[in-house]
């Protein structure tokens, strides 16, 4: 650790990655593959939100919209769930996107062919294992054989086989022993959800480098966000092998939803700039998720990675002298990576001459560094009185820098 | 991790955790105090926001529902930041709230002796130490000496003392003598940050684990939250051996913010849910978020843990099934405990019958399943071609059982 911190460090805690070296080896000692992850966007989760109910010609948009920016998998809800979801499939299929498009199936020889029809690229089947049965009382015997008949039918048709579980698992033998059978049949993934949103990072860490010394095939991961672990455990699974991270969007789905795409890439970005620049057009980020916001009709967090209003913003004195200086002492973000702009504001009683003097030059008005001290210590008091705007400083400012030309 | 799993597994990677175990020894071996942290609400950085620069009687309102519902500290901004906030401090400490209240100086004896005036119960001293020198250009023999004389007077005022970093170590070497020195010369408590929120939670647990060897006192966190791992970290950090996180209502903080304290406890009511129930009055949460969200003039977000409006809405089919039948199947926090109400949603082609099952049921209309799935057909059919409210889809459910009964 000492090492570490030496080669990069910028903050008590956190550094700049160094992807010279392996990672630790206590760790697991698998090669992190932060730079090679696929993303698959979840359009069905979407559909989730209790006031995200897209029409066709929505999920159109979204989904071409998607594929624009250079998500490499779409997924959408399943063709059993309704005749209008099948249709749906069928047309976006028809699109001819970039993106591969996905769909799931229960493990059924009937939803399979159903997805098949449809014209997608890979077909996710997912079984019930919980032995608590709650929606599903098969026994592992019976759900394996299925699965593998299941299986067998979507590689036959010439599309990608994804295999997949919804609940839970009682004991990690059942899961290897499964996952190790399907991996054996070809599947060209395999994929383990945090339904229930309760993992931390550790064991995300655990379970996918066990699942990855299991199978040969890549792994796609799912985590839901009930206790907002779920950028970290993306990071968490690829650092343990995992290929593929389900998002959407804004992070919508069900309940208070999954990885979002935002803050995923704003993790990865810090991790490795040339890849995620290169792979992904990010100066779209903010009119897509300005896409799903308004069909899902919810306002982009205040606090939203990248995009949201104070994501950029400085205000404090110390904070905004540094951030002028030297943008990356407290950001590890280029907001200029994201077509963004940096905001520091400094019309606040927290200011600092620094922020002062570099709103001064901004607007052209030369003084000297005792100057900008006294005009500092002037809106300090006036922002003590009352909330300044952004124009009631620069007046200050102005007239400040009038008096002193007379 | 197979006999972790087999102990309570009921997702494919989460589980609820056994605290009758101690942790796995690979990982450090310090035995975790996740059911005995302590919170530091940072009412100082709420003024960070740029739309939140609050005026005394705000701060007093907030401060004085921060301290009932629970909060042990309130972390004020720096008296020495403007003469307002100095007078904010000296009539929040009058309050004589149940919260102890913080401020923060910078590592000067002026400061703190404005500090110590206003009546607090206990002083943060900030201290520079990066050898990059954006902010101080002090050098490490410097800093330790002024340091300690700061230290000492606080102590004498029978103040608490809490020594602090704001930014870098360029060595860890550098970290542990210095936090070493200050912990020798009685300081009550210790802080580190991740100023920069690019901190992953396996970083996090080694520094803290590292530190928690070297002093004897209390370890306070802080983290902010630009790659969305800032409860990820400080989950992580307790586990490490921290005793103290800093939070602020809703995450509000420079740029997007750092660890939200209602996020914080759904992710550690899921830990211990006797001790996070009886320590602070969770019914409270939702008021106290709306109370800062108006002043701050945002919106909670649609996402937010608890009470965001999606937090306990559940839509697909299959998931409802399982809600309806045990909640705990796709809910790791039961929504009562913060006053809150699930909301299974079934009026979209996502349905399934159970979900409509519940509904009937709850509107008293009796029918057999066979009924409730022919009903379940007509209602994903409508919401095909139309996006139905509660009130049309409690519609149809009513007058399909009113021609039941011709």
């Amino acid at each position: 650790m000492a090492s570490e911190l030496a080669s990069g460090a910028v903050t008590s805690i956190g550094r700049v990655p160094d992807h010279t070296r392996l990672p630790d080896e206590s760790v697991g000692g698998s090669v992190p593959i932060l730079n090679r992850f696929k993303i698959v966007s979840l359009l069905r989760e979407g559909e989730q939100l209790t006031s995200g109910c897209s029409d066709t010609e929505t999920k159109i948009k979204i989904a071409t919209a998607l594929s624009d920016f250079g998500i490499e998998y779409i997924e959408l809800t399943s063709p059993a769930a309704s005749e209008q979801s099948r249709k749906d499939c069928e047309a976006i299929c028809k699109l001819g996107l970039q993106s591969k498009i996905l769909t799931r199936v229960r493990s059924s020889m009937e939803e399979a062919k159903l997805a098949c029809d449809t014209g997608v690229a890979g077909v996710e089947v997912v079984v019930s294992t919980s032995t608590e049965e709650f929606s599903n009382g098969k026994d592992m015997a019976d759900i394996k054989k299925t699965a593998l008949e299941v299986i067998a039918y979507i590689k036959s048709r010439g599309v990608e086989a994804i295999f997949s579980t919804e609940e839970g698992f009682r004991d990690l033998v059942d899961l290897r022993d499964l996952y190790r059978t399907v991996d054996q049949a070809g599947v060209t993934r395999v994929r383990v959800a945090d339904t229930l949103g309760c993992a931390t990072p550790r064991q995300v860490h655990d379970l996918v480098s066990t699942l990855r010394g299991s199978v040969s095939c890549e792994i796609e991961t799912h985590f839901h966000n009930d206790n907002m672990c779920a950028i970290a455990n993306a990071h968490a699974a690829l650092e343990a092998g995992a290929t593929h991270i389900d998002t959407s969007v804004l992070g919508i789905g069900q309940r208070n939803g999954i990885t979002a795409l935002g803050a995923f890439l704003a993790r990865m970005i810090v991790e490795d700039r040339d890849y995620v620049t290169s792979t992904y057009k990010l100066p779209q980020l903010q009119a897509l998720e300005e896409l799903v916001a308004e069909h899902a009709q919810i306002s982009v967090p205040f606090n939203n990675p990248v995009t949201g209003f104070s994501a950029f913003s400085h205000k404090a004195g110390i904070h905004s002298k540094a951030v002028l200086k030297s943008p990356s002492t407290y950001e590890i973000i280029d907001p200029a990576d994201f077509g963004v702009t940096r905001n520091v504001h400094f019309a606040s009683r927290l200011t600092g001459w620094n922020a002062i003097k570099g709103r001064a030059e901004q607007l052209g008005l030369a003084m000297t560094d005792d100057q900008i001290k006294e005009l500092t210590q002037k809106i300090k008091t006036m922002a003590d009185t009352r909330q300044l705007s952004v124009d009631d400083a620069d007046s200050i400012i102005r007239s400040y820098h009038l008096e002193l030309q007379a």
